[in-house]
């Protein structure tokens, strides 16, 4: 149970949030106005810039959001007796429920972070704090806090990520009809390459 | 040697091309106006439209010249002696000398065909070309054309492809310092990952 005390404001933020996410998606972060964001808010334009004062604190509060998903996320694997299982049954939820919106959202954020620098800089924060979660995890499961496994853990986060990313991404033509037995089987060996990348042990230099 | 012969319009397009496509990367591709596009081309609004009539014309004419590197590209793996090796050897070229402007057009691409019909199927129609390429170089890589070999070759293409362009895209934070050591790991993870993909005996039902 959530206990944190949502104050109505951001919780009419979040909604908001939910409302225009795919304005952003069907016109693209450059051809989206501040217009167009609140009438998809239902709000006059006045009222919007109360919550969000710009185009790119949108960006920031819905990539603000997802962090505090992948934190519980990593806070399961974490917690949990067995880190591994734990970890592979995640990212198994994750490659097979993936929305649509999810990732052409996240192709829209990546394409304006080419362009901004504010963006870019959030989003190399975000994945910076997935790459270190995910190298606590790997540290946990292999029992290795040295620094050589460290290295290479920290590649290996790189790949997963990468792996998980270009999954959703792929969805775009090959998931055209979505749970296509194409698409299935792709999500089988992007799971068995992460399994690997995950439960490999770290091939240290010989000492 | 080259010796079709490039017309001197279709000469001058590509230039165009060479000179227009940062606009994208810059602005969007929503953001980007065909004044824009043609002051970056030092032409004319009225002239540029001879050339190109509509964004969407000049990223298809970007993409199908991608396509003809990706042909030169497999033409080399199926006419070499040791298909697997050039075809090792030319991903490697690839993965070491992406450039970052073209990793940006691609997520402006990309992230453009979530909002614009014409763009999802020439992005389709280019992906299968790649894919049906793939397979043809696995297939005979392997000395394997069974119906059950292609089939899993079908999925290892897709995550042949997703590994490529999933680097590419993860430039944008580690690679921030081109050539950092972080990038070069996992380009290298990478490799090896594109090296168990394509070697990998294809697993069959037993008999």
């Amino acid at each position: 149970m959530d206990t944190s005390a949502a104050s109505p404001a951001s919780k009419r933020a979040s909604d908001i949030l939910d409302q225009v996410k795919s304005v952003f998606a069907s016109n693209g972060f450059e051809g989206a106005s501040m217009q167009d964001l609140a009438q998809a808010a239902q709000m006059s334009v006045g009222n919007f810039y109360r919550y969000f004062s710009s185009k790119n604190a949108i960006v920031t509060a819905l990539v603000k959001r997802d962090l505090e998903e992948i934190e519980t996320f990593f806070e399961a694997v974490q917690s949990s007796e067995n880190p591994g299982v734990t970890f592979m049954s995640l990212l198994r939820h994750r490659i097979e429920t993936l929305p649509f919106e999810k990732a052409a959202l996240w192709s829209e954020v990546q394409a304006a972070s080419y362009r901004c620098p504010e963006i870019t800089t959030l989003m190399c924060a975000m994945d910076e704090t997935v790459r270190r979660n995910v190298v606590m995890a790997l540290v946990r499961i292999h029992g290795d806090d040295s620094a050589a496994a460290r290295e290479i853990f920290e590649t290996r986060a790189q790949l997963l990520m990468l792996l998980v990313h270009g999954f959703a991404q792929r969805k775009y033509c090959t998931g055209a009809d979505a749970g296509s037995e194409d698409y299935v089987a792709l999500g089988e060996l992007v799971l068995s390459t992460l399994h690997d990348t995950i439960f490999t042990p770290p091939a240290l230099p010989a000492e």
